[in-house]
C-alpha cells in the first residue's frame, strides 16, 4: 500500500497545476490510453473554524476577497493550496491510496453560468515521476459532490497516451 | 465562432503558466511547426476603481506591496490572475475569439533595465486539450502595448512542433 | 559567459513550477539521459530586515501565516517567489552561471516528519527554450544546506531524456 501511495502521489502532483477548461467532447479520434486510472479527491476548505479537518486553505485573494470565504463572483482571483486524500471510490471514509497536493486557481471572471455539477473539464498531464516517469496524457475532471463551498469531491479520470 | 472560442481557450490555458525568459534568437535549426497561430491578449489591471472593465487582479504581493499597485522594483513577487479577451488582430475592439486565463508571476528581481517593449520572450507550450490534444511547442511573446501599468497587450506567436 | 547564463535561465524556469515529491529510488530501468547538468541554487528568504541581500519573498500565506515568517506547521500554504543565483559548485561565493526564477509552494500538510536533509525529490522537466528547446526529463533535488529558515541551498541534478 505504501508503494501505491507513493506512485499515485507522484502522478497527481502534475495533474493539478493547470487551470481547467470545458471538455470539448472528445470529437477527435484518439489513440487508446497506455495507462488509465480513476481517482477521487476529497477537499474540505478552511473556513476559520475547521482547522482540525480542513485539507485546503485560501492563501491569496483579490482586493475584494479574504482568506476564509471564496471570492464573489465566480471565485475569481482565489488561490487555494490543498493536500487532499485520494481514494479509489467516492466514499470519503475509504482508505486513502495517496494524496493530491497542489494549487487551485480561480481564473474565470466573465463566464456565464457555468454548471459546475454538469460540465467535465480536461486537464493536460505533462509529466510524472516514479512509475509515471515521463508520462503524458489527459485527466478529465467531474465535480462529484459540492456542498456549500465547504466540501467538494472530484472524480479524476486519468488517461495516459505516452508511457515509458 | 463558439467552437473556435473553445479551442483557443483550450490552448491558451497552457501557455501562460510559466514565467517567461528572454528569447535567445532562434539560433538553433528547428523543425517546421505543424501548427501556427498569432493571437493578441488584452489586459486591464484592477486598480481599486475600475472593477467594471478590469480583466486581471493582483492577488498576492510581497510584504512591501499591495493589491492595487504593482510592486517596486520590477513587480517582483506580484501574482496576477487574469481572464483576458483574445483577438486575432491588435485592435482592442475586435470580436474576441477566446479568453486567456491564468496567472502571471513577477519573478525577476535583480535584472538590469529590461526593455519590455523591445525584448521577446519564449515560453514552452507543454500540453493542450481539444483540437490541441497533446501538442507541444513554443510561444513567442512580444509586449505590443504597455500603458502606464494599466493596459497592456501581448502578441503571442504560437508555434507547435508536436501535433496529434 | 553571458550565453551560458541565458541558456541556463531558459532551462531553470521550467524546473521549478511543480511541487516536489519524494524520490522513489529509480527502481525502474531508464534510458540514458541525452543531456545532464548539476546546478546549485542559493536562496535567502526575506524576513523583514534583509531587503538588501534577500533573493526570495513570501507573497501569499494561509490565514494563520504572514509574509516574514514561514507558516507552521510544515510551511503549508506558503507561496514563495524567488530569483536565486545559480552556481556550478556548492560555494555561495562562486560566480553565478544563471538565475533560477519561479515559485515554491508549501503543499504538504499532513506528512509525518519529512527529513528535508536526507530525502531527495524528483521533479518533471516538461519543456525548455533556447538550447533546451522542447526537452523533457527529470530534476532530482537535494537540500544541500538549510540554515534556520533563512538560507538554503539546493543541489539540482538535471537529467534530460528527450533532446532535439
Amino acid at each position: 500500500m505504501a508503494a501505491t501511495t507513493e506512485l499515485i502521489s507522484a502522478l497527481l502532483l502534475f495533474l493539478l497545476i493547470c487551470s481547467s477548461d470545458i471538455s470539448t467532447g472528445e470529437k477527435t479520434r484518439r489513440p487508446e490510453p497506455c495507462k488509465r486510472l480513476v481517482l477521487y479527491f476529497h477537499d474540505i476548505l478552511y473556513n476559520g473554524k475547521n482547522a482540525q479537518n480542513a485539507t485546503s486553505a485560501i492563501v491569496a485573494s483579490p482586493a475584494w476577497g479574504d482568506k476564509t470565504t471564496l471570492a464573489a463572483p465566480n471565485r475569481f482571483g482565489d488561490v487555494v493550496v490543498f493536500d487532499d486524500p485520494v481514494t479509489l471510490d467516492n466514499n470519503f471514509r475509504s482508505a486513502p491510496v495517496g494524496r493530491a497536493q497542489g494549487v487551485l486557481l480561480g481564473a474565470i471572471n466573465f463566464a456565464g453560468a457555468d454548471d459546475i455539477m454538469k460540465n467535465t473539464r480536461d486537464l493536460s498531464v505533462v509529466g510524472g515521476t516514479g512509475d509515471f516517469f515521463m508520462t503524458r496524457g489527459l485527466a478529465t475532471l467531474t465535480t462529484d459532490a459540492f456542498e456549500d463551498d465547504r466540501y467538494f469531491r472530484l472524480r479524476v479520470d486519468v488517461k495516459l497516451y505516452e508511457c515509458y
